[in-house]
């Protein structure tokens, strides 16, 4: 079997469960190594100080089966960073999918990728997304061709296992839900705007 | 308000997901600090060789409001680890909350911290965490005093979530999930061994 080379961009201000949630789901499929990329060979910080290690620079891998972008606050920062856009898109050009988890779908979109593509991204960032005219989506996953985006933060797990699905089979993927016991149980009922008290969703927009 | 301190232990073969489904949660609580503590300060690695480090060794950080042990598959080599057994029984001396995730609670039970108590941990593990009799439960997450334990690695989100409430509040906790967006919708409904098909029980059994 072929090995199955996932390549992460790392920036300052990523979220981290972006980054593990769908990691911890496609790490356990055959043949699938990670690749942690960024700007340079460094540590990067999330938002509250957790570092994750670029083993790899832009200049050193340039072609992988799987271009994973994880979302963030940071995401902002790097938007117009002509550097990274070009990696992308090189990256792009061989990869069989090209996924992102939350506003990671906004790099893509910036690189010009998502057009006229159906696509998602956390709820606080559709609009940003809607903004480079392509047809954002109400859905946990959106994939269109061999692009997957996903909603905010903890949906890069469903979309994960999803991919799991395509990279191995429905099997391998049912047999990572059970090893990961993911059988989702929250003790609130209030992860999409709609379902929030109407006070929750004040504060996050306040 | 004052700062919450999470001492979380790192192991060589600590599953990532376990340690950053929570830390994803219980960092955007106010006022909260992590460290992650090890036998040494220096990288820890997952079974799929990410790197997460000890900014901290065991001598340097003793007290802490909430203790926090992570499972993997590296758990089994450290619960004979005389100097870590005594380290998580003098933090838990001192915590106000000793929580585990998945085969976590393994490392509490042998520390004696969970004698004739309610708990759980990953369904893999449950015979394993019953032979140090204990009352093993079949839930997502089992509070008893201050010890939470959860189900296998995706229920330390819920677990931390539940946490957040009792930290700072249901609003907070709410806040929190809405940001995550966690309105969980996996692909396939396979999470608990009851759920999977039994062929899938087969392959992960054997």
């Amino acid at each position: 079997m072929k090995a199955v080379q996932i390549l992460t961009l790392l920036f300052d201000g990523y979220t981290a469960l972006d980054v593990i949630g769908p990691y911890e789901v496609l790490a356990r499929v055959p043949q699938v190594k990670f690749y942690f990329v960024g700007d340079e060979k460094r540590d990067y910080k999330d938002s509250y100080g957790l570092k994750l290690s670029a083993d790899y620079s832009l200049d050193e891998v340039a072609r992988g089966d799987v271009l994973f972008i994880p979302g963030g606050f940071g995401i902002d920062s790097i938007l117009k960073d002509e550097r990274i856009l070009e990696w992308v898109r090189k990256v792009d050009s061989t990869s069989t999918w090209t996924v992102a988890v939350c506003s990671g779908s906004l790099l893509l979109a910036q690189a010009g990728l998502l057009d006229g593509r159906k696509c998602t991204t956390h709820w606080r960032r559709k609009k940003q997304l809607a903004a480079y005219g392509v047809a954002v989506k109400d859905e946990r996953y959106v994939e269109d061709g061999k692009f997957i985006t996903s909603a905010g933060v903890s949906a890069g797990v469903d979309m994960a296992l999803y991919l799991a699905s395509k990279l191995a089979s429905d099997r391998i993927a049912q047999m990572i839900q059970l090893g990961l016991e993911y059988a989702p149980r929250p003790p609130f009922d209030c992860g999409t705007p709609d379902k929030a008290p109407l006070e929750v969703l004040e504060m996050m927009k306040g």
